[in-house]
């Protein structure tokens, strides 16, 4: 049994964690820590679980982390989890990082999108971007995954296909994206508050949300040229679930077919991936509680724009399911291993 | 004061226009019509109705509309309201037709896009599309006023300051829209089923919903040239509420301030049209229950993108609100008569 | 005009009260008062109002409002409104107090249920518990009005008629409360984030509510004898409402007409109660954004139970409309001024 | 592996019983049925099962399904089911039926709840009601097992304990009960509309659910004495899951300790019913999407009067989980085989 540790194991994400590890068959939540003084029974938190887990988050010093565990979750807030991923990393341990700490390669654009200087510099060229379905290779390899955010992921998802064929036109990518309220965490706020989103629906962060950059360094790479997009994202009045819209422009002379079929070879490979059938087109309700990122495509032949829909669950693909299935494939599981849900 | 008759008065539309005329001091609910048999008490549709309000929605005859009512509101279903339309404008009354029937000034777009000939080409050229932000001056002297759809009342509101200044690349539009539940109409259907809706979203009719046509012919007026647009409509979990964020490409040295300017001049006069201050868009809950379309603007300099984010309440600006708008218009009222609520 | 005061303008309540008085023909926002800092734009509060009202929450003195306002209501938290009742009152002012520290009559009572001492003793026999369909003799000529709390006026309203007329059993009365979720205020809490809120329910403070003694108070001065309430709240997954469901036993002879006829009898010249037909009972969209309190009846002739069914919006006649009711009976407006709403 | 049939394998109830067999390792879903003339393949139903599962719900024949499975499942409405009921019970199978046809003893009783005479009074006698906590014995060697309903499951678990154990006045009992919306199934009407659901609340069929008899039935079995209930159901704004809030009168000197050690006692060994500790009460979220019937007991020492709280998720601990709990005791699984989910 793979030992893992959980660290930030209360969080919406952490949860998520704890909930998928506990049904994997080859790995074992073997440390489930917070930084809360007061132990917190799993039941607790988790309460639809069965009477015998019995499990305790506890405030684990990083020595007995390193001591339980072999591959560490880093579940920690933006900003504050560099410095645990360099001692685990430095530990020997395989860390997987679902902060945005080790997302970007370049320092100065953290700097810019995360308002503060970067203080682990020496970490971010040797983490490797834990998107399977483009960096499966280096994942296999990689003590330092850092794991993608979820819009980024479903936005990456939706692009992928075009932008590695050069169908699309690179300067035309628009994104729409609408998520679920856990994506913004378990912290309370004002903006999160039951009264203040029931009913409600609006964008925020227009133009300047911190996920920008990730989805155009990963497209950049892809397209071996440096990309811009316009990002939106909305806020849904529902609990889990992010719906990408994204419009792009083809090229000339791309047919609607060979469209469809850059999706098709894609990610026909792809245990995680569905593609809609034509004239089909993902909602929620598909993917919510799975790891699953499900695809829809059209085509416009009197604009020659292509709108490709792409959802997932942001705490399972966008978020803890993704990290299991880094660790599958770091650690030779079984891709799909404790992702099988329904 | 004005009599009114509202024909098809049991309906989400039919309902909000009656209870603005409830509160109009200048127009009066002289017929509220159904075709259902029995007679429904207007208390037992509109629960919260003072105990004083005891008109009755009845199966009058046309013959008898015509006797009762100066005005004519029509809360009919699509393909259902033309022969209506005819008769009641040939009476020599003034007909506000809620439904798409009379929207499109081309029989072959009507026909293409709902599915069936009209019945009545002639009143086509007639009518007038009732959108005061563009129209208004026809209005004033309008008998057939054809009330625009609500998504077509919020797009184009986001578009028209752009297109009429020709501030934007004409190709470049795309419309990507999301609305509540009460769009889709009372009517009864397995996909607006609280199961269906809750904790859901999606997009639906993509690339073929019937109001993408209504949108390009008021824009292609607007811009004096034929406009494509791309529009994805899709259902959110709330019941009241568009909105619409919009994105198009500004034309070579058109500075984010002409931008804003051509917003700020094409709306300072309007009653219904609010401007958002710099870095703030709108949000559902700013508009709901009311005749306001709130609009948020942004422009990215990186990418040339101009991001126009607008909302309405789809059963009053983009229905029965406007319905009065125009009737206030048509008859000289103040514009604004029976619809300041808060 | 009379001229009010809203201290604490910013909270739900605040804000309802506002925008009540804004249509109110006889009473005027005088000051608007925050004890924050920096002021604020009611239309930032109130984003649906129409441009033109400008008003502004200040952070007003004690002193400068006495100067404006002649009627003074207070939104302020429990346990902070007491000395800010007592300056107001004895500047000559007409208090109407919305929160509970003036509600009980005995400050023992006060110090079990909100754990603290009372430090305006002397208010508590001064002040009139503002319940019109009780006490509006009183109200007429009071000074100092206690506004009732959400779960007491739809309780109290439910059991009255019964009480008052001796007909049920004075133990078996049952409470069973179910209230959305801005009946908790508007301060942020972990128990009112959308994700613990939505798609959830659960009774709260079960057996410890400090509602509790304050339907217990008035329904025992209806009885003149000493009455215990079993009382349950609930939270319900939505923005504003209460639904009480009332379990109690009638006395033996105590016919079915003579229940539905105490209620008929002890309502029929109230404005703001309105019964049910037999076998209709009341939802929460038929109260909603109205000051009504609705109350359907049941009798079980196997269990010589009584089911009274009660609705209020918690905001309205559980709150703001409920304190301009008082208003409008202190002052000798109409008492539906300001509050006939749709 | 147990070969299952499941008839009407489209609905709510259908498609929770197919995704617990689809994981239960000694259990094999060989027939899903519907009476729909077209196919449709289990992935359009579920959509969250991976790709791999390829099952179709075709319009198999009664015969087909005789032998095609030892265990039914009946998914049918009621007054529906009776004579699959008997076809499949008199072919040697196990029939697990999920409607109300067969829960009753007294066909008079069904005749005056269902509106209609029973056709198959012979079945009646010979069905065991599915309720392990009461009949676990007669379970195991039933070939005809009624399921219980969703209300009365989470009503009788409640009271259970108290009626064996004559703790209670057998007059005293009260069921405020509150459903999620799937309870009402998946056929389109009026009243289960997202806009006539979504912010509302209310009671409905007052004294007159069909549960009742059910509810009646079974506590006068457990107190071998004819006991009435007083049931009240209502409809909450979301999908899964019922509270009911019981309320009973204990009997003299019967302390709050004897009152908790009941529960105690008859619950320490069943698999599916968790007691909250003291001062705990469940909440929905606690077994959403578990087989969890989860329990919190107050006793108000004023009034005498204990409070029960119940939460179950209505399609699991209310129909389908329950269903497979009753297939495990039946056939020797492990009872909480395909039921440990989180």
């Amino acid at each position: 049994m793979l030992k893992c540790a959980v660290v930030g194991a209360t969080g919406y994400t952490g949860i998520e964690l704890v909930k998928i590890l506990l049904r994997h068959p080859g790995a074992e939540a073997a440390a489930l820590v917070t930084r809360r003084k007061e132990s917190i029974p799993i039941r607790q938190l988790i309460p639809t679980l069965p009477r015998a887990m019995d499990l305790v988050v506890r405030n684990y010093t990083f020595s007995e982390i390193k001591r339980l565990a072999e591959a560490v979750f880093l579940c920690l807030p933006h900003t504050e989890a560099m410095e645990a991923a360099r001692t685990f990393y430095e530990a020997g341990k395989v860390v997987i990082d679902l902060s945005a700490d080790l997302r970007l390669r370049d320092e100065k654009t953290y700097e810019k999108w995360y308002g503060l200087a970067h203080r682990q510099k020496g970490l971010l060229k040797k983490a490797v971007y834990g998107l399977p379905e483009f960096y499966r290779q280096k994942i296999r390899k990689a003590d330092l995954i850092a794991n993608p955010g979820c819009y980024p992921t479903v936005s990456i998802l939706a692009l992928l296909p075009l932008v590695r064929r050069k169908l699309i036109d690179p300067a035309s990518m628009i994104i729409d994206a609408k998520s679920g309220v856990s994506g913004a965490g378990k912290k309370v706020s004002p903006g999160t508050q039951f009264c203040a989103v029931d009913e409600n629906f609006y964008a925020y962060k227009v133009g300047r949300h911190q996920h920008t950059p990730e989805i155009e360094q990963c497209l950049s790479e892809a397209a071996r040229s440096k990309i811009h997009v316009t990002f939106t994202p909305h806020l849904l009045p529902l609990e889990r679930g992010i719906l990408a819209t994204v419009y792009v422009r083809r090229k000339k002379k791309v047919s609607a077919s060979a469209v469809r079929e850059a999706f098709v070879r894609h990610y026909e490979a792809e245990p995680f991936v569905r593609l809609k059938p034509e004239g089909s087109f993902p909602s929620l309700k598909d993917v919510q509680g799975t790891n699953y990122c499900d695809i829809g495509i059209w085509v416009d032949p009197k604009t020659d724009r292509v709108i490709v829909i792409a959802a997932i669950d942001n705490l399972l693909k966008g978020a803890a399911g993704q990290a299991v299935q880094n660790l599958n494939i770091r650690f030779g599981f079984p891709e799909e291993e404790g992702l099988r849900v329904w």
